[in-house]
């Protein structure tokens, strides 16, 4: 297997002990770490030595929420209320979606993504053989879900079920372990409860996670207590839910009460704090969450509500927004906000032992960061650059699995202009 | 004079009909722009011609408030409150501040702003004359003012005062017009009320507007009415401040009562997001202000509370942000947020006739956004993709005046690789 090693670099560790180490070096043989430290003098054993010249080496990041084929509707309605969003622009031209417009529209989100430093994501859409087909052709990572709306014929309920356990059958675990699955009921108020209890039941045949939406709106959480006489967390752990390993997507409105349970349970929760603002549901309460020991880690949701994939938006609206609207200077710092990025994002998709952070035995899933530019300078504290000086822009490589799908700024792996030629020519082919 | 033309580009005017031009083109002389319109077919009396192949060209963006020499001081203080922020982090080091600091310091910022598409800013700071040659030098459009802080003696004080007049006399309207300047009392708290009279006296006398932080914490508000028996508003307006052209700082807790009286006024306003999330100051009435139909622009404030000047951070979060923690989908629309980093900007900085839009007769100042990339298409609505999926990395030309100050993203007016050698040595030196 091939050996390579990034010298010279600065490698932000995202370890226990929020190591930075300058000069640092990262190792690794095929997929996996096999040195963290600093440079050595002796390079011998090394296939490709790649001098990085102070740059900045991190864990590649992880968007734990999102919809890649939906980038195709990106710009398509923006500035209006969520209802009217859904109903009248979002559902009628996905229900015109085929496997085709989903395969396009996830090869933009892929083409955003490893331009801007994810190396890992998760996704609840349909169709998704063809997400898990371009995440493998990508050499992208992806822990992938076949999204299941109730709101239809029992007919249909089964059918979509039936849909979501062949996915898992086929994927799970398969691309060389990049592809991995979880079982994803939409919503508490878009799946009855025996639908929900079904699907769960289903997980736990499979030994998958959950992944589901919940507590978006104010709205939701009321039709849930209007429904079932009580707020969504208590529903769902009535249901079950919690008993499998669970990955919340939004968790805007939460009782301190609620937060408890989540923690009890050690739910995790996916902070989607660009899409909330923009679709006015509101700002989760994540400091609240994170002190009581929950991984919040971080989620662009879909482009059209974004309407980008660039995670580092998320990372340093996640360290600032919270401090403004707590009228708290000190919440969410820096190091954690990282840490939302990277290793709470690894609890997220419950792969803690093998992602989130550089240490010898993880999977070589790295990005490089230019630090060659005026606004990492002065060079005095490389974690508060990443966070709140960075962009997205700034990742010239990104690596997983020990493999480059972008060097020096050059995708290795995907097309970008036919992407861009195929994903405009199925929008222009959706009715309006 | 030389004659250019951009064509084969989508042009975004910001214009009255905030009018988007397919396939359009933008001709200029000198400069001062001539021609916007659709691509012509004789080109014959241009000197250059370029084809922009549907990049997207705009009004280069106005930021209206900072303080370009703290961008020395970069992540050399996070996650604090504000208090100890300045008294134990940033007072200490800006006193051993000298020219060279601020030279260095205000170069690193030139070339933030320049490579993010910022072509008019706003700077309070000392050793304003290291400023203005830097912006001369760059090329760059700047409204500069040397801020007094009247916590000293009143020896100091006036020294002061003539350090202000006498860099206005020496400076106002040099460099081609491209520096204009302002008198910049620091704020209310921070200057006594007869020094904040024989200033507003002093910009009268030169005919120059006011700038001014104002209410950007609680605090200071609650201080105001213990010392003066009134908010700054009320404050400031029996002072006369108003009487001048005046351009506010932060606005951040402001009563409906204290809008009107802005907004009777013709108050500009400068809305520094970012900065006021990070340092925990809280939310600005945006909305509100933009109903009463004060001109809110968006300033980054300095880089040691952003920690960067890349004004399409503030464009995003100004449209998303107030729809958020307002409940309110519609607040702030794609068009109405560009028109606060174009326009509004131009209106904060007191130059409505010559910049913030894309119009004969005005300032060629222009950035070009290279569209050709994936979170640009689908290519439905490029205003919303300005707002909402672009970044100011996207920016591969700034024109000032008719000058190209950055070509395909390589600057040609700053030495980059010399600014942030130097700005890290100015760093090392300050006692810490």
């Amino acid at each position: 297997m091939k050996k390579t090693m990034l010298t010279h670099a600065t490698v932000i560790t995202a370890n226990d002990q929020n190591e930075v180490i300058q000069d640092g070096a990262v190792g690794f043989e095929g997929a996996g770490i096999t040195y963290v430290g600093p440079t050595p003098d002796d390079l011998s054993g090394y296939d490709e030595v790649i001098d990085l010249k102070g740059d900045y080496v991190l864990p590649g990041f992880i968007n734990t929420h999102g919809h890649a084929g939906m980038s195709l509707l990106r710009g398509y309605a923006d500035d209006l209320p969520l209802q009217q969003w859904l109903e009248d622009k979002m559902w009628p031209l996905e229900a015109q979606f085929t496997s085709e417009h989903v395969k396009w529209g996830t090869y933009i989100s892929l083409i955003e993504m490893i331009r801007t430093g994810t190396t890992t994501f998760v996704d609840m859409y349909d169709h998704m053989d063809e997400v898990a087909k371009a995440v493998q052709a990508s050499g992208m990572r992806a822990r992938l879900c076949r999204g299941m709306i109730g709101l239809c014929s029992e007919e249909e309920r089964q059918a979509k079920l039936r849909d979501a356990v062949s996915f898992a059958r086929e994927w799970h675990n398969q691309a060389d372990g990049r592809v991995t699955v979880m079982m994803a009921p939409h919503a508490p108020y878009t799946c009855p409860p025996e639908f929900i209890t079904q699907i769960v039941e289903k997980a736990e045949e499979l030994s998958l996670p959950i992944h589901i939406h919940m507590s978006e709106t104010e709205w939701e959480v009321g039709q849930n207590v209007k429904d079932y006489g009580v707020r969504p967390v208590a529903h769902l752990e009535k249901l079950g839910v919690f008993n499998r390993p669970t990955l919340l997507a939004h968790a805007v409105h939460l009782t301190d009460e609620e937060i408890d349970v989540l923690a009890n349970y050690h739910v995790k929760v996916s902070h989607n704090v660009v899409s909330n603002l923009k679709l006015a549901s509101g700002v989760a309460p994540v400091p609240k969450m994170l002190a009581k020991g929950i991984h919040v880690s971080l989620g662009t949701d879909s482009s059209a509500s974004n309407n980008n994939l660039n995670l580092f938006e998320e990372l340093k609206l996640a360290a600032i927004l919270h401090k403004g609207v707590n009228n708290d200077p000190v919440a969410v710092p820096a190091e954690e906000a990282l840490r939302m990025a990277t290793r709470y994002g690894a609890e997220g998709v419950f792969q803690p032992d093998t992602l989130g952070t550089i240490e010898t035995g993880k999977q070589a899933d790295l990005i490089v960061l230019d630090s060659h530019q005026a606004h990492f300078h002065p060079a005095h504290d490389p974690v508060s650059h990443v966070v709140y000086a960075a962009n997205g822009r700034d990742v010239k490589d990104t690596i997983v699995a020990g493999s480059f799908l972008m060097r020096n700024r050059e995708l290795l792996t995907v097309d970008e202009e036919r992407v861009i030629f195929e994903a405009n020519r199925m929008f222009q082919q959706l009715k309006r």
